[in-house]
């Protein structure tokens, strides 16, 4: 009658982290077509003070590696954030999808409960239990990103769908 | 060690449908200040072929009460989809809101394996289990809408930030 965190959790990001990749390839054929640098997406933005496109799948892909890490009680991968090119944030992406994939399901069992604290760049850091931290800022952080960075794409006039979006 | 359906599944729809609201107030504000008619947001769009505002909050609301009202087995509350105003998307969103609400715990009991049909505008409906339903198709959905709805906003001159996103 119940689920457990690690079904929660490790799918979603699997799935969505596939469907990004997928977009990324879309948006680098869109570019050749079109006769444009694919890395001129990484600066756009939908508004001045929104963060850019690669701000946008570095902050996903921490989202998916710094949830699936916390909960599971191990450290969280670094990445330099120093991606220049569409390729590298693809492969970014694909980093970040194999670790998902690699945390084994029972490091998740209890992380419901489990103490969770986010540093902040000012003030205390926020505390949740694994519950919350999921539900309230892991998953609705996540799903901001990759919308976001979806809408880029769609704004630049990479032909995406819904279904592109969902993944399968 | 585990979670139930409801715990995965109500309180993110109440805590984003809540933070939503709040846009709305700051939508409005934002219009006042800038001397236009609120009402003018219903019809923007960040890509010409993406659905407007309007039609963004009116699916993210279906989300929250289709998936709700599926998960418990309940009839899924209908609703008019004739919003012509901001006041209209925010009543709503209150209505959505009180509905995910009034539905208890335990009509979610099991909802996890239970067997969920979306029916598509063309072809066969999608068939789901409860919770790859929740997990790939009811969560994912909701996040877009909500988040493209933000993002129009903020691409609109709100003030809006990640606090106001994650709600509280």
């Amino acid at each position: 009658m119940t689920i457990s965190m690690y079904q929660a959790s490790v799918p979603l990001f699997k799935r969505q982290l596939g469907a990004l990749l997928n977009w990324l390839d879309k948006a680098e054929a869109h570019a050749t077509a079109r006769k444009f640098d694919p890395n001129n997406y990484l600066q756009l933005r939908l508004a001045p003070d929104m963060l850019p496109f690669v701000s946008q799948i570095r902050i996903a892909s921490d989202g998916a590696k710094g949830c699936v890490a916390r909960l599971a009680g191990i450290e969280i991968p670094k990445f330099e954030d120093n991606e220049a090119t569409l390729d590298e944030l693809a492969e970014r992406i694909r980093k970040t999808r194999d670790f998902v994939r690699s945390v084994p399901a029972a490091a998740f069992d209890g992380s419901e409960a489990r103490e969770i604290s986010i540093p902040r760049r000012v003030g205390e850091p926020l505390k949740f239990d694994g519950l919350s931290y999921l539900n309230h800022f892991a998953l609705p952080n996540f799903y901001f990103h990759a919308t976001t960075t979806y809408a880029l794409l769609r704004h630049a006039g990479v032909p995406l769908g819904k279904g592109d979006y969902l993944g399968a």
